[in-house]
């Protein structure tokens, strides 16, 4: 990765999409020109076709609450040609943020919902008569308080809290600590192998019984693992699924080549996401 | 179902599975003594556990959405025995609701984040300049609109705006038609088998290569269908995964006590969730 790049991530400034994007560029190496944001998940993915030069960043699964169905269903029906080209793991670890330094004067709490759902028992502990309010994202959440008096406080990332000058009250305040996500660089290459890759593919079956068997059995007899599995609804037909699979593998491997040509008799539909070096957590 | 029942479900008063509870009533003819709703579907599980005269109603699946996470992961947790002893299937019709009559004078839309989404593009069309305002429930958006002027709007269920008292503009202005949630009602019974039954469990597998399939084939071989497979996250260890499986078929068959045997060496976590007549769509 040589030229220069266009990086364009999940917004605001602050977000968690926005660390997974510096892990991005440190450990690749990547050189930016430029770092644009984007409201929404399909913007993001909309924006990467544009040009062989954007990087786009997106959540693809939390730890806790799973696949992020806006990333997954979006890459799945998307009409361009936007792979996944690499992935990083960060963990989240949300603080408390408020313009006020006591949480006596804190009576309204503003973060996404699954966020403030994250730090349910620290709320219930330390602030149970303060009213929850949605945001659409942590990173807003932050931002808005810039605008809000001192009973306000947000959920949200130490880096948004910095970003928009305000005071952290308590760091690591969600109830479950092991808490990541795994977010996903999108392009329009695929990279080269690594010698430890994966690869994303998503596909509908023949409404066949045994079908999904049939397809995972393949899988199995050439010894390739498969790392994640999730059927999210083909919205045509209820009761119609659309499978998102995970497996260990380059598409550039003879071994995989010939296992997806073997699966072909027992899929409708079938799209290629993307093969890309396998990442280990890290620590940020 | 002869004895009286405590019916309790997710609320506010006028929700969709408020609609879902309705239909149970009528086509199973259970009588009800007591109707109560709770503002959360853990709050209406907990509840159901405490008296087997408590019949609960909460959403499982959406057509469009997938699986309801908060159900799901809080059946497979719960301590209790509480168990899956009837589903229904209702179709979701958004209507735009407000004091006033006129789409001019509406400048806000409350709704939940998701029933606004289902309505993006009516809104493009219709009310370009509008801002959306996210609430717990639909329901609880058209509850709002009593103590707001008439430049709100909510979208929520018919059934909603008759309770609240309050105008339709337009209904069925989601922009996909075929729109669909599964319900199930909860208990502390294994209903009888009826002929046409399915039955949901939940397991984590052995982490091995191809447990998955081995699984999977058990039921295949013995010519068991499945309808549905979604993986959700364990919780424990990232990449460690809690399958939530239905298939066609009664607890109390005999090929299905084997089939479920069979699994057992391949299987670390095994929850039963219930074993219930398989209903087809209804249409209300």
């Amino acid at each position: 990765m040589n030229k220069n790049h266009n990086l364009i991530f999940l917004g605001p400034k602050g977000s968690y999409t926005e660390i997974a994007a510096d892990n991005f560029i440190n450990k690749e190496k990547i050189k930016i020109y430029n770092r644009e944001v984007r409201n929404s998940i399909l913007g993001v993915i909309n924006s990467v076709d544009n040009s062989d030069n954007n990087i786009g960043v997106v959540p693809l699964e939390n730890s806790i609450e799973g696949i992020v169905r806006e990333t997954v269903d979006n890459l799945i029906k998307t009409k361009t040609k936007v792979l996944i080209t690499g992935e990083t793991i960060v963990p989240i670890s949300h603080c408390l943020i408020s313009k006020s330094n006591n949480f006596k004067n804190i009576d309204k709490i503003i973060s996404m919902p699954q966020a403030l759902a994250q730090c349910t028992h620290f709320l219930e502990q330390n602030l149970p008569q303060a009213e929850k309010l949605p945001a659409k994202s942590t990173s807003e959440a932050v931002r808005n308080l810039k605008d809000l008096p001192e009973n306000y406080a947000a959920i949200g990332s130490a880096k948004a809290a910095e970003i928009y000058g305000i005071n952290i009250i308590q760091t690591g305040i969600n109830d479950e600590k092991e808490n990541f996500t795994r977010f996903v660089s999108l392009g329009s290459n695929i990279p080269d192998p690594t010698g430890e890759d994966k690869t994303s593919i998503a596909l509908t079956i023949n409404n066949k019984p045994g079908a999904l068997v049939d397809i995972l059995t393949a899988f199995k007899d050439n010894n390739i693992n498969l790392s994640y599995i999730e059927s999210r609804p083909s919205k045509k037909v209820f009761g119609d699924y659309t499978f998102f699979i995970d497996f260990d593998g380059h598409i550039k491997d003879q071994k995989i080549k010939g296992t997806l040509e073997k699966i072909t008799p027992y899929v409708n539909f079938y799209r290629f996401l993307g093969s890309y070096a396998k990442k280990k957590l890290i620590k940020i």
